[in-house]
């Protein structure tokens, strides 16, 4: 029988656990899901028929091969730092491997083995990497099998709140890792403009921000997401001015994220051994002057001159101005405001979170400039059945899914870019209901 | 005879040189100094007897080997990144091992086995770590022997220009590692101020400077140096409650550099390929927003609000609004930017650089509140026989002369924090020109 082992039965693993045990019985395969916590497995196994839950130890090599020999497919939804253990594992081994990840360095250095040895190493294959990426090339395909270039592109991306949801003022709460959130955007951003190459700093990143409408939703706040140029010759995009892929937040959001930004607050890399006892205001006071006139609110609102009502707004709502207890009071300043960040935007059970995407072609025609925009919304049911877990998951089970069904002869280290994978995940994303929505101005 | 042997015969390297050279023959020693470029070396050393130039790779550790087995101690002048290679001969080989730099996480390893071979492994012996050392511990020695406590403690140190060569607006050139000026204060910096720990990140560092005055100089801006709170135990400051070292550049000089920062340009992790042909212009365009309507300058000036006219015109003078080649058009932005200055902050053979020290002290004694400065000014010569170069060589070449004399009898991994090392240094220094001025205020 055919076996599927997946690594991390966590948050984003919900939608494509269902996926997969839902069909193991139909289709005579076998489903095993390996975490520390075997319980929250089996909770999501629901005792379906051919699954079963494994515990794991990673850094036990003999037990974790062991395990990975009686797979035909490997699924890691483990930290992306993890992935190249069992990329290595798998590739001794002989057996398939998925991730929802940005292919990494690591394993782009297996790529000639992996070609050698006649495996599929997918990966991106998620939300954002993963939609992205098989909805804006099948627009890319289509106008380059028509003769058009593709001028301009720009992708958004963003996990956030169902309008319903957004109960507190920055309209944000954890649908995902909150560490990536809180370090999101560190390093510099690239991407092209009207051909010019830009260069975006940390520092000026939630600053440069672009407004994004939905229709339906209104506005967000778009900015820079890493390196865009990685994808132009990926998306075969040579001819292109701008390319830009970014994040999404809720108007307003960037600007007061900013203030931590601009006052350190998000710095990875010091340590703070603040005294027990510590309060929010006392760990926000570290990363201002001193002073003995002026308070807390006084000595922000001289640094940081923009201060706006909203922005203060949002600040005072997540507590720094009280003399509240810090839940943390080692580490690094960007450990001590996730424990605090985690403590204020926990979401609730029912609340419901919202996958916005929208995707900006400018396309060269023979008779002008076309101007699509294709736009993703999905909504969760609760905080459990993410649209979040869905839509990281589904591509991933499905591409799964397809490839034990023997659709899917492609193999080697790849992305989902090409036709033979974009096609058939699109088809099946939009049967659950994911499905993108066109507007083209000519 | 007792042979020293040098690593690195450049800038730095001058008076080091001169002082151990010199004395030679009076004292039946022998000095040896390696350098790839041993023509360098030799017109530094200038034939004098006991002295010789010797080639060499560092990259074979036979001959490496084979050198260091021939001296007694080793100084190294070369960048603080090779010290622990060099260290960890020395340690094998049982000799001394002598530098000017920090004390590295790789030298504090080898600790116990220094310790256990009765080497003397001495760091930070040249002027910025050093001097400042050496200066500040005796009054702070002096105080607490008379019972005094040190409530407060600042220490600025700058590398600059005697005014006469301040012919530029930025009344700065190079006179030590460019590199090391272009990254500087990266990361976040840490300090203690009226008893609480304060962090300014890298966006915020060239904005909060402090302004310091020397007598007969005018003013200088003093920012925050790495983390201050390093010092406190080594000092023995543990009742301080304001503990702070900083970088000294002329008054204006940060809020123009802080444009670099805000612009990502002094970025070393992004990689550019700007065509070849590439302005300055374009360059630094690279930074801004796109526009169809807004010049650099334009741009610019909507970016940086605050952007005043002498900041304007230090940009100007570099050259960035002109379109003028580019010396390097691949590279981090850090590395362009470098490749840039170098051209511009040229030190010409006639210019005369500048130190300037000055310790802030706050000291509580039975009567009160006594206020402490103490400040050294360093004019030198020209480009050759820098300030630089004898106020980081000297305390080294004191150090070692001192030792091969049998007249410091410590042992171990140490900085110059013990009377026994900052005493004779002090008076060596001294007698060499470099003299602190105190000015006390109670």
């Amino acid at each position: 029988m055919p076996t599927i082992l997946l690594f991390g039965a966590g948050k984003s693993a919900t939608s494509l656990i269902d996926y997969l045990a839902d069909s193991c019985g139909d289709r005579s395969r076998k489903l095993l899901v390996a975490d520390i916590d075997t319980a929250l497995a089996a909770a999501k196994l629901k005792g379906r028929v051919h699954t079963e839950t494994v515990p794991v130890d990673l850094e036990q090599e003999d037990s974790r091969q062991q395990l990975i020999r009686q797979a035909d497919v490997v699924i890691s939804m483990l930290p992306a730092g993890l992935h190249p253990i069992l990329a290595a594992d798998c590739l001794k081994l002989g057996v398939h491997f998925f991730t929802a990840s940005y292919e990494s360095e690591a394993l782009r250095a297996m790529k000639q083995e992996i070609d050698a040895k006649g495996l599929l190493f997918l990966n991106e294959c998620g939300l954002d990497p993963g939609i992205d990426h098989l909805s804006a090339l099948k627009i890319i395909h289509e106008a380059q099998s028509r003769g058009e270039v593709v001028r301009s592109f720009k992708s958004y991306c963003g996990g956030l709140l169902a309008p319903e949801s957004e109960d507190n003022p920055w309209k944000y709460k954890f649908t995902w890792n909150p560490r990536n959130v809180v370090l999101a955007g560190q390093g510099m951003s690239k991407f092209l403009e009207h051909g010019e190459v830009k260069l975006v700093p940390y520092q000026q990143l939630f600053k440069r921000v672009e407004t994004i409408h939905f229709p339906g939703l209104g506005d967000f706040d778009g900015y820079p997401n890493r390196d865009s140029l990685n994808y132009q010759a990926i998306y075969g995009l040579e001819q292109v001015d701008t390319l830009l892929r970014g994040t999404l937040r809720r108007a307003g959001f960037c600007k007061a994220w900013d203030v931590f930004v601009q006052l350190g607050m998000t710095d990875d890399t010091a340590s703070l051994q603040l005294p027990n006892g510590s309060t929010y205001r006392q760990f926000f006071n570290t990363f201002l002057p001193w002073s003995d006139q002026l308070s807390v609110e006084e000595k922000l609102a001289e640094l940081i001159p923009e201060l706006d009502f909203p922005t203060f707004e949002k600040l005072q709502w997540l507590g720094f101005f009280e003399s509240k207890l810090l839940p943390r009071t080692e580490g690094s300043p960007a450990q001590l405001l996730q424990a605090i960040l985690e403590e204020q935007w926990a979401l609730q059970p029912a609340d419901r979170d919202l996958i916005v995407m929208q995707h900006q072609f400018e396309i060269q025609t023979q008779t002008g400039i076309k101007k699509v925009t294709s736009s993703l919304v999905d909504v969760g049911q609760d905080a459990v059945y993410t649209a979040m877990a869905k839509t990281v998951g589904l591509p991933l089970a499905i591409a799964v899914d397809l490839f034990l069904k023997g659709e899917i002869s492609l193999r080697g280290l790849q992305l989902p870019v090409v036709p033979e994978l974009y096609l058939p995940i699109l088809d099946a994303l939009e049967k659950e209901g994911i499905r993108f929505e066109e507007r083209v101005v000519d």
